[in-house]
């Protein structure tokens, strides 16, 4: 009889209070239960970092002010974190990496790995003499139908490979938001912090990955026109590439982040001598299989010809869209709120037991009236 | 300086090794941190409810043979769980809510909330009587964008409502696999087990509470034409209704389990005087509004037009599908095998740092190749 | 060596200046130069029937004042019309049908066949005792892949059927705008012109010969709703009903000339317990088959799926969608104005030969920058 | 009282049996009854050409051998030609076009105008010499809503243009079809015939005229990556281009026949500073249009939203896609079948009086049904 195993301990640098990336990272450590996060440097501010530690229920002796002590204390401990999550902008992703590793720390990193070259080689060469793990969090690629199309494409489906066409526009920058005070944009768009690339660094690179992870293809050489139309800005907020592909394919990516419309529009076609393949990242439970002279297919997540890779990282069965999870855990997390007696609109929508009984009336009725012949039937 | 609250501790009847439900219900509450799974009845079976709490990393303690008994011995404890979660066959949801409601333990109730009309109107009289709180877990009504309509509605978005088209084809049962042994499908169309309704219990009590959800109408009347295409299958597996509203407003609802080609099609439209709304389960994101005389919008979660109602249940933002967080904890799971030396093709797939290095090269030739006036460029 | 066949000379009843339908139909019957009109009885108003003749040119002599006259004095004429269109309004069907009938000349007449039953009995009687051809136009059931659905169904591969969903509705007359004089909809929501249906007659026929037509299967009986949602409409502006087929499937159909945001969205979906097909006449080209436990596939008009009844009435290559040919004709139809001096939008925008010209040195320029190893190139 | 002029007398050189292009300049010629062809070179073969002609109806005196004549001959008719199509391979748009303009006679000619660009500036200067006019059949120009879009630009709706991305996958030439001689093919694919480019020139320069076209934009300067992936092919099947425009803007433009999975994929999406503008040929009714921090809006071709140039090109309401039209004329044409005598699936399909009846019949038994309270009823 098979126990559970004890949950990795997790720590965290950067992701403290209003930030976006550092709750996704947090979520996803959660929900396969796989994870307990148990120490962090959630802020360069440390009242701020201490506050966040708070409210993620994190000991306050285990929230510091700087990742050098941390990694230093925790990897003292007995019961000291196995791995660190590193959820800050580009340019403070290195030195911390680098310190956990050192420390013997096991490391899952944003994108992109470094804000330059040098660091990112320098980097690449900690991490294999640690001979510790290192994750770089390119989520896309854990899509399960990115993983079936890597599958089918490994396995001969399409052929040799002729073209690929990837894009990945958004239009959140498409003012000088930058200007006002937004956080998301000021860091980004700011060379001391984002590196060389602007759009390319924050969403061309995970195309790129994307790219190479799908098609198990490399790029050899790329050719790339980058402008920055909003005005002022440093860095490019649009980037037309060609690609040439070692194997003889060519390709063009786009990334934008001034494409009005666009809100994560990521999206892969690959096209070989047999067969194409087509995903959306804003369908992501979907993805298109043409043959040549065969009708195109629509393979779903969970369907009927879903491959091993792809099912592996499947939680719940076609036709559930992933989101169907967040939903569920919408309700669950109303009625958290209830049981605390926290007002909350979520918790005054929980389906109560009236709701449950209306239910059942309604089958009764139904059957009534079909038992009847089909004739009309109150429900109450 | 506010810090985090407990968990709200949580037990759970039914849901051990294999059942979908009971899964889903563990990671829903997971996602938000807001409760902590302590206690479980999970098998009718003994062994295997053990055998599965162990896998769950419940104390043995706290593994019961029988709801009645965890009940009991649960509402006796100073830590006895405070809400529990009812996620077996339809027959077995009366019994233990009963039983736990009477114990002092809020509910939380898979749908529909009983297998007969009685027990539903006793279950009701109970809950009430109890003063505790009761969920029944019509999940769909948790989708952003279900609330997102049915704030529009509620505001007067689309004036008297006159149609309401609503539908929830699946194909699973398209043929006798309850003879097989298929266990999901064997309960689901015995009329002891499930009660009388198949089709019409299992997904059009989903369908019909979305539509009063929704549209804040109550059904007045319906009429109902049910049918068993599988031979000698003792429940339905297609209904037709048609329904009339409280405010005269008319419409249709199609339940059907033979309906090839759909997974999980539950799809939703309003139509008013002034303007009509379409959503649709399998691409939960996005929301139709057409109001008369104008272009039809795609209102999308965490979208600019999104209402207070959606976002308060909305984690990432617009474009992000939610199964964005599903593949984002892929990469994490697949990190947590690599670190426990589990092999696995997910840990296999982990973007690593070489991953990480050939992004940074990648931003590198795209930005040299544009300051040369756009010139083709290695990667390496 | 084969000739082309003398075109059949065509009459027209009703088609007036401003009518929509009757201009429909001279296009369809000019489509593939298989007709001629030579004469008509254009309006109920002799002035303006006059008038629509000339613009139409047809000769003075052969534009009649009725219906009656045209009969009898075409019949007569050595050169007098072999078939005659009646594009009238529902109450006038009827008795011009009966006229041309008795006087020998094929009849093509409009939907629905008439507008009280006891007309339409009496009519199918004097058309089996005439000998002549009679066709009504349902003019869905002319789609290439309206066509290739039935042939599919017909050929087995979809098994016996269980369940058929149609809905034809439209968002139009969600105001009352026969009030105002909209002609259209004045007669179709008058009972003494429409006959007993409002959108049941105009569009519910529609979607009723689909079903037959496509399924092969015949409606056994049928229940109704209708509803006039518009205060003080006389007819059905909304009409749910319940299908029960021969054969045992089950079905509904819902007709909505209220349907806020629907243009003319008929659609029908055919659920076999082999396969399913669905259909949408606003995407008409495509045609999505599910095989039970296979992956979606979207056939296409002119693909390599397509069957021989569809390719039999299919004028261009599959991706080339049929209003390709009115785009083409547009041009044609500018540079018509061109050429007799008539100013128009349309023939200011004919691309020319500059725009030719400017193609050809885009040919030449990229031609150039590609033999060069891909570099920047001026078109000009 | 206006009467209709007399049809312009048109000629054709090309487009003898089994030429798809030249079918579709006559339908399109047609639909608006604004031509009458009437003279041609229908095959360079003189034998097919008069067997052409016969099947066209069109009289054996002006069935003519080749071009020279047929110009000089129809220039000296008092009735001549008013105006000639050319519907030839590339390498044959140049000297009849030529010979045309010389003898006083308008010219619509296919596109690209030439195959050496030479030949297009010479070409050019006679054209403009000539004082005649010129069209050449971007056809794609004359969509409603390509009119539209145009139309939306140059008012300014989208403000600045900064990015434009367009494509055009098509996948027949996927694999060596013109080494088995098919006849399309192996024109396009010999540069003798087609000119310089391959798929470039047959597809991407309606793709670059569509750019500037719409954007009113003109593109400065591009940079082209072209392939042939299929062995021994001498044209390009792929090309990767990147846009400069004018104004700033930039883009890319992606010409491919060996994508598998696609048809005739034409699509443009332009980008400007305060919206975008997405079409897309295969679905040619529906521009997609998104306002910065708006939800994107489906405009319709006939819609309520559709400007003034697009519904001067418009025949039918919104809702009902162009091929509405073919579709009509299928029953038309079957229909011709019937009174002629010829046999054909199409006649046999062709709705007939009792098709009518039972409409009548459907009607009256759903009033019925509704008039009692909504009560099952036979249809018979």
């Amino acid at each position: 009889m098979s126990s559970k195993k004890a949950r990795i301990r997790l720590g965290m640098v950067g992701g403290g209070n209003g930030a976006f990336i550092g709750e996704v990272h947090r979520m996803a450590a959660r929900l396969d239960d796989r994870y307990e996060l148990v120490a962090g440097t959630f802020s360069s501010d440390p009242q701020r970092g201490k506050e966040s530690a708070a409210q993620l229920g994190i000991d306050s002796s285990r929230s510091y002010d700087d990742f050098a002590t941390m990694a230093t204390k925790e990897s003292a401990r007995e019961d000291g974190i196995q791995a660190v999550a590193i959820v800050t902008p580009n340019h403070l992703h290195f030195a911390p990496a680098k310190a956990f590793l050192e420390a013997g720390i096991h490391v899952i990193c944003d994108k992109p790995l470094t804000s330059s070259l040098d660091d990112a080689i320098a980097l690449q060469a900690s991490a294999k003499e640690s001979k510790l793990l290192f994750a770089v969090t390119y989520n896309y690629s854990g899509y399960p139908m990115v993983r079936q199309a890597r599958e089918m494409i490994a396995s001969g489906e399409l052929g040799e490979i002729r073209v690929v066409q990837v894009e990945y526009p958004q239009d959140w920058l498409s003012t000088d938001i930058e200007s006002s005070g937004q956080k998301q944009a000021a860091w980004r768009t700011d060379p001391a912090l984002a590196g060389a690339g602007g759009s390319l660094g924050d969403i061309g690179t995970h195309a790129f990955h994307l790219t190479e992870f799908i098609t198990g293809l490399k790029v050899k050489s790329i050719l790339a026109d980058l402008n920055a139309f909003v005005l002022g800005r440093k860095l490019d907020d649009n980037a037309q590439l060609l690609l040439r592909f070692g194997n003889g394919a060519r390709g063009s990516l786009w990334a934008s982040q001034v494409a009005v419309g666009h809100e994560n529009g990521l999206r892969i076609r690959v096209y070989g001598e047999k067969a194409s393949l087509h995903w959306f990242q804003e369908q992501p439970n979907q993805l298109q299989f043409s043959v040549l002279a065969e009708s195109p297919r629509i393979l779903s997540r969970g369907g009927a010809t879903a491959g091993t890779s792809a099912n592996s990282v499947t939680r719940i069965p076609g036709g559930h869209p992933e989101g169907f999870l967040e939903a569920f855990a919408n309700i669950y997390t109303g009625f958290a709120d209830a049981i605390e007696g926290t007002e909350s609109e979520n918790a005054a929508l929980v389906p109560d037991v009236d709701a449950g009984l209306r239910g059942v009336r309604f089958i009764e009725a139904a059957v009534t009236s079909a038992n009847n012949g089909g004739v009309w039937r109150s429900i109450d």
